[in-house]
């Protein structure tokens, strides 16, 4: 499992065949080649030594996948960067796991001059983009111009092939470390279950620094088709990308999708080559699939789960539980069961399996988990306990194997040993036409332990009292799942990625209290 | 890579599924599960610890799956034995992996005695037969009934999964290492280039205790299906079993499909579940093609090339390369292209890469490369060069990638400066139709370095002399390549498995001489 292996494939059996489509601008497989074969010349003549990290910094484009066949065919490791990401964030991950050369395109230049300020050891910079490199940094079409092509460093199995900075909501980023051992077992049984053929197109719009994205590009090169590139998400260029190279599958989320169906050219395209979509875990997306299935009759949709630690995926849920049967049956809404290679179990506090219907937490198994943090031994070491990796999701497994995601399991709540689950209290709340946005925690109860507490953003001149919310949840739950107390605020604190931050809602109710607050 | 993960998945998601059927005796996953968890339990009992190994001797059957996946189950590691092997070849291989457990059913009862009193430790004998287990023996089956099922030990990766011994006409037998790894990464990639639907219910003739027959066992456990077990080539067992069992795909080699073939009741089954066969490497195989699709239009073909050192598959040419339009251009007689994870090269003497269209020594790298011979760091070293695996195989690669085998690298012939492949010049010699058997080998020639010898066998009372036969010879090729000299013989020496001893006839030429003959 070299992951460079698929390359040395193309171009000793299909070198005419398009790897990469830019807007426009298509390289073949020879050419990506030795293109990669210099650019790896590059690298190591500026110092990149095996093992050794490269960054990139760019939404995606045919050079960020050049980059990630290049660093790995000179022997180095990936560090693709966050662009959603501060300064102060990148530098930390720059600093953290060692990186001394960083490819930038346009997009990013202004971030440069503060990122060589701060950083402890100033990285060089490659400039990736299409015009002439800035002063003081080297260009990456003359450095691939003037380097003769290297021989494969044939790196793999255990060997690192990229280092991938997760979370700012929960703390300091965590560097997880995925080798190709892990990226090729995360990759290679997809293609057995879901087989693409050689001449499929995979669209990628998903962020390559993502292991979603990442993923996909390993798992397209092992099927031997063509990358396109689409830096930035813009419905009106996804749909006339599609029409342009004929793109076969992609994979995106639910929110990307509706936005395509609710697009006022939608029809005007000629998308007809489309035959498959992936997506990501949304607990939304059975509207979502009906419409796509009644605008695009006969598309293959899978629904995968999984983690950056998993590289990526745990399971997938294939087209034939798309069905109409299988939305009536809700096994739409399952994350599939485990693939090969991959085994799944629902586990107790300690780690016990529980039974069929239970909710526990899910752990797994397989050649596709990370060895762990970079440099962070005690969080690897709560991570995989007896040789599973606990994902801190908790869900639960039906008789056939069907794994259903409930929520995080650090945001279910204890109540009179009772579970709550927040997210499901989340989704009622959510119904109600007044509420804009809400998140329901655990706070101290002396008597319960836990209460069920939500917090509620309402719509720009709507009204609602406590009572009246109270009994809309008690229309649709059990009472004690109900919140106990209810508050109403003008916003809720927010992650750079959106993803709101229970964290510091939870923080004034627990500080000084046993309840662990991460 | 725990080659046991398939099982848990299995026991997870389909319990009812039929796992194994012998005969008419079916298990389901659920039990097969149970069985190979407390066969687990006692292997472990009786001394069984991690990485030991444990033999089976015995036909085809459902035992024999039962016992691959108990004994990795249990943490141990496989030595199969060859049925077709002496009882001093048997304890050879008893002897050089130390092999402390042995199973054996009723065909190799009678071995056991002179086995036990030649062995340097007599091994622990299990009866895995349908009878009462004899004296001084355990019963399979009251093992199994007897033990409490144990966890899996979840070995993976590195570790040893079975030592399998090749050849005993290149002196003496050699034990493969096959790891977890090797093997998954040998057969996960068959799944993504043919996949297999989870209801393939798949027939093994092919013995188990060879790398094509253990390989499909594996292959067919990722994909989840159903194993219909044949203990040995009887074509009206296998056209019954076919219809009985609703065989969907095979493995045969060339000898058992024209067997099939040619059987007077061939018309009076229902073969018509079958959708698939595999096929060994052989070179004579394009009239059976033709034949086998008039006999079943629209049946997939797929030609393979492996070795035991390579867990098994290097290349696979697939079912569109058996079309007319490729059997007219001759892409159906390539052993196909390397598939995902390995890459093929092909090189000369020095390791270089030879031009497209040479004939070179095939070499292979890849995660299925065994990392080498037990307890034989020299002829590892051999086979194992600047991380390329040498096959021994001659062969060439056209512009696509697709890969030719034209002879065994030992038994290509170099006269005066020209490469000449004897497996050519053998199949233009059996044209003649007086011919019934013959080899060619390379004799030393003062002026020419080595010469084209002949060694033939005449149909009986056939008659043919010298001259004729390189007349016979010079219609076809070119005058270097006809035999020099041509000898006449009653018989040809013959190994075991029916191979004939090239080494035996190049012997008492090349005795004190340079060529070094194996």
């Amino acid at each position: 499992m070299y992951l460079t292996q698929c390359l040395h494939r193309a171009v000793q059996q299909y070198p005419d065949r398009t790897a990469t489509a830019f807007r426009g601008r298509r390289r073949s497989y020879g050419e990506f080649g030795e293109r990669v074969a210099r650019l790896a010349g590059a690298l190591v003549g500026l110092g990149m030594a095996h093992g050794d990290r490269v960054a990139m910094l760019a939404p995606n484009s045919d050079r960020y996948v050049e980059y990630i066949m290049g660093v790995w065919w000179g022997g180095g490791v990936l560090n693709p960067i966050n662009v959603r990401w501060s300064v102060p964030e990148i530098v930390y991950s720059l600093d953290d796991c060692d990186t001394r050369i960083l490819l930038v395109d346009d997009t990013y230049l202004p971030h440069v001059e503060a990122i060589r300020a701060k950083a402890k050891h100033a990285p060089l910079v490659i400039y990736a983009g299409d015009g002439e490199a800035p002063e003081g940094m080297l260009s990456f079409e003359t450095l691939i111009a003037d380097t003769p092509p290297i021989e494969d460093a044939w790196r793999g199995g255990d060997d690192l092939a990229c280092i991938m900075y997760t979370g700012g909501t929960t703390g300091f980023p965590k560097g997880v470390m995925q080798t190709h051992l892990n990226l090729w077992s995360g990759c290679v049984p997809r293609l057995a279950e879901m087989p693409q053929p050689p001449n499929c197109v995979v669209m990628h719009v998903a962020p390559l620094f993502h292991v979603a994205g990442l993923g996909r590009v390993v798992t397209q090169f092992l099927a031997g088709g063509t990358h396109v590139l689409v830096p930035s998400f813009d419905a009106g260029e996804l749909l006339a990308t599609i029409e342009r190279e004929g793109v076969t599958e992609s994979v995106l989320v639910p929110t990307m999708i509706q936005a395509l169906l609710a697009h006022p050219d939608l029809s005007r395209y000629n998308l007809s080559s489309l035959r498959r979509l992936y997506y990501g875990a949304s607990p939304s997306a059975g509207a979502m699939v009906e419409q796509l299935l009644a605008q695009f009759p006969g598309i293959e949709l899978s629904h995968s789960y999984g983690l950056t630690e998993t590289c990526p995926v745990v399971s997938s849920n294939p087209p034939e539980n798309h069905s109409d049967a299988a939305r009536r049956s809700g096994l739409s809404r399952s994350v599939g069961r485990g693939g090969i290679g991959v085994t799944i179990r629902i586990v107790d506090a300690e780690g016990r399996e529980v039974p069929r219907g239970t909710v526990g937490e899910i752990v797994v198994r397989g050649p596709n988990i990370t060895p762990g943090y970079w440099n962070k031994p005690e969080e690897t070491a709560r991570a995989m306990r007896n040789g599973w990796f606990h994902t801190g999701d908790g869900g639960y497994m039906n008789e056939q194997g069907y794994v259903f995601i409930v929520d995080r399991i650090k945001d279910m709540i204890v109540t009179g040993g009772e579970n709550v689950y927040s997210a499901e209290i989340e989704n009622v709340i959510a119904r109600h036409p007044a509420v804009a946005m809400c998140a329901v925690i655990g706070v101290p109860h002396e008597h319960w332990g836990e209460a069920v507490h939500a917090v509620v953003v309402l719509k720009p001149g709507a009204k609602l009292d406590e009572a009246t919310l109270r009994e809309h949840c008690r229309e649709f739950v059990a009472s004690y799942k109900c919140p106990k107390t209810v508050e109403f605020r003008d916003a809720l604190p927010l992650s750079g990625a959106g993803k709101i931050l229970k964290k510091d809602l939870r923080e004034p109710y627990w500080s000084g209290k046993a309840r662990e607050t991460k």
